[in-house]
């Protein structure tokens, strides 16, 4: 038994964590476009980067490191430092002689593809840093791109015995949606008194239901990162409810995203039970999520279940439309063969499609597999943001 | 050695074929809505059908025949009779007692997902026909539905020793584009004198580069069928020959297929080189061809090679910035880790992507595997095209 409370004070929401955000003219109209996170005692890390061949430099730079302890992430966005070959990494090199003072401090990117990092600037906006500021808030909009929104979430964690340790985040992406715009980051620090193998343990299996079943247009960016770090200040920890926070705060922030997505109107739940199992499961729930078909339709408040089976049937899972039913939310329009898609029902569906948020459920009648995916609708307004971005 | 010439007449291009598109009443404002083909001998059938798991009531009853010689298809638009169940392929046996007199007439559907067929209304129609027809630019458009245009090919093949055969086709589909419209359709007649064997295993080849690599947004709908019929009364034939007439025919219906996308102003190929095999070639060609962001940046005429950099990465294939090149046509943006794309380069890449035709090529650098695909642009029309379908 434990007890979650919300806080207010995202990265910052542990004690020992700093976080700030400062304008150093990479953004137009001095935005805030450079962001740290500073622990006054060393962290251990878990990570999870972007399986994209064409990884960006600062993820190769991470890596390079093997195992470490770290006390200092410094993030920057307008520039993604991908495409840009080993000058790339060595840019990071020599950003990263600013924090010489820092223990094994690591960078994050976001932003256009293909174009070197302007150092000088990045340098100059280092000096701009004051360690002692805990303005999660700024830090949140300085690591934006498209986004319409800044996306943070924190947890108070109290455990049976009276002790309790925080966890908070701060994320950036309007869905897994633009590379050329780098799309989703996530930090997250944490006071609780974890171990950094069960920490990555943990970190890779929630990211598979949240940050992994969420999609705006099935793309996966060149600098995806999703970073934990743990000072274990609060001498508290247990592992179900450390997981159980974590998840709840990856999810969130995942939904956030796709509520987020370029021009997205809706929030969609993609609910597929009975598979063949969870894997299947999986497979079809994304490729409800990616579907153009599913996603204009949606779009247009349009009940359209044949294009559900039709993407159901194409996504190779075993499923047969003799054992296949789908709701949206609880109204039920075909199960098993048979068709409730009267000028009634097809009425009562559309009243589903003009919700904001709604679940769409397909039970396939196979197992026990399932799996739940998020996407939202493809409109005008996507076509308008991504047709010409780069101007 | 041989010699191919366009003929003008779809699949009536070989002796003994009839074909004819007439008004059933499926569609609004007596539009053509059903056609036919029949030889006056019977026929070897090669067939490759959708691998979607819910095949709509006319693949099944086809394929429950097994081996089988025909003389007949009926084809109608308007209704897919697709997740119609057992009802479906009922309604396919009651229809084919109009052709009691034909040899294992079989039929094909495209339309609306999920409606019974309208059976009174086809029978009806069956008595329209007249077999003696030679109209097969009237087949071709009555299978239409989303269609701009109707598709036609056709090449008379000249072999070395002064024999001769004959090879057409008709087809339909805006692209691989709409679940809902049951996407393509293709017929192909022959008096090749072929044996089935070669048939079925030349067709399953040249389906791989031509239909099986044309994408307009990624789908494989319920209805996916290509059929050839093949009379033998040529009494010619060279495998080579007749491969390359199919291949040419096949080709020029897919990118015909694309460029009639809904709502496409481009006909892209993509042209990967380089791959460590075919197989990852054609991965890495289709993730562009399916891409979003690819398809939004042709829209907007946008050289953004960041974008399909990271697309590849993402398709999970063997790829590194260091050995990847990148041309729109012959403007090479990025060679190896060098960015050629000053602002006299990049004006140089948007002249190319101004046209309605052009080739994006990637030379992965890894080993020789190739692949061509072919994809167009997604705009605003595709949204409104796509958004309410079925009103």
């Amino acid at each position: 038994m434990y007890k979650l409370t919300s806080l207010e004070n995202g990265v910052c929401s542990s004690e020992g964590f700093f976080a700030d955000g400062i304008s150093a003219g990479l953004k137009a109209n001095n935005a805030l476009d450079m962001a740290f996170i500073y622990s006054d005692t060393p962290c251990d890390v878990a990570s999870v980067f972007t399986t994209n061949k064409m990884a960006a430099a600062p993820i190769k730079h991470f890596k390079a490191k093997g195992e470490f302890k770290t006390n200092f992430v410094l993030i920057n966005s307008k520039n993604a430092n991908a495409m840009t070959g080993k000058a790339g990494v060595e840019d990071i090199d020599e950003i990263m002689e600013c924090f010489s003072d820092k223990l094994n401090p690591v960078m994050s990117s976001t932003g256009v593809i293909g174009v070197r990092l302007p150092k000088e600037k990045i340098i100059a906006g280092t000096k701009l840093f004051d360690i002692t500021q805990k303005n999660p808030a700024n830090a949140a909009k300085a690591i934006m791109t498209t986004d319409s929104f800044s996306k943070e979430c924190a947890y108070k964690v109290e455990l049976e015995d009276g002790s309790s340790f925080n966890i908070g985040a701060m994320a950036k992406g309007a869905g897994m949606i633009n590379p050329a715009m780098a799309t989703m980051l996530c930090f997250i620090t944490t006071d609780a008194d974890v171990n950094a193998v069960d920490m990555q343990k943990i970190l890779d299996e929630v990211t598979k239901t949240t940050f992994n079943a969420a999609s705006v247009d099935g793309d996966t960016s060149t600098n995806d990162t999703v970073m934990v770090l743990a000072n274990k200040k609060s001498g508290a920890y247990d592992k179900e409810a450390f997981r159980d926070a974590l998840h709840k705060i990856m999810l969130f922030l995942a939904r956030e995203m796709v509520r987020d997505g370029e021009g997205a109107t809706k929030l969609v739940t993609y609910d597929i039970t009975g598979a063949k199992d969870d894997k299947e499961a999986e497979i079809a729930a994304k490729a409800l999520s990616d579907s153009l078909l599913v996603k204009t339709a949606l779009y247009g408040e349009d009940p359209n279940w044949g294009r559900i089976a039709s993407t159901i049937g194409a996504s190779g899972v075993e499923s047969d439309e003799m054992s296949l039913k789908i709701c949206f939310d609880d109204v039920c329009v075909y199960d098993k063969g048979q068709v409730y898609f009267d000028s009634s029902m097809e009425a009562k569906a559309a009243e589903v499609m003009k919700k904001d948020i709604f679940t769409i459920s397909c039970d396939l009648g196979i197992s026990n597999g399932s799996f739940k995916a998020y996407g939202c609708d493809l409109g005008y307004k996507y076509v308008e943001i991504n047709a010409d971005y780069r101007t």
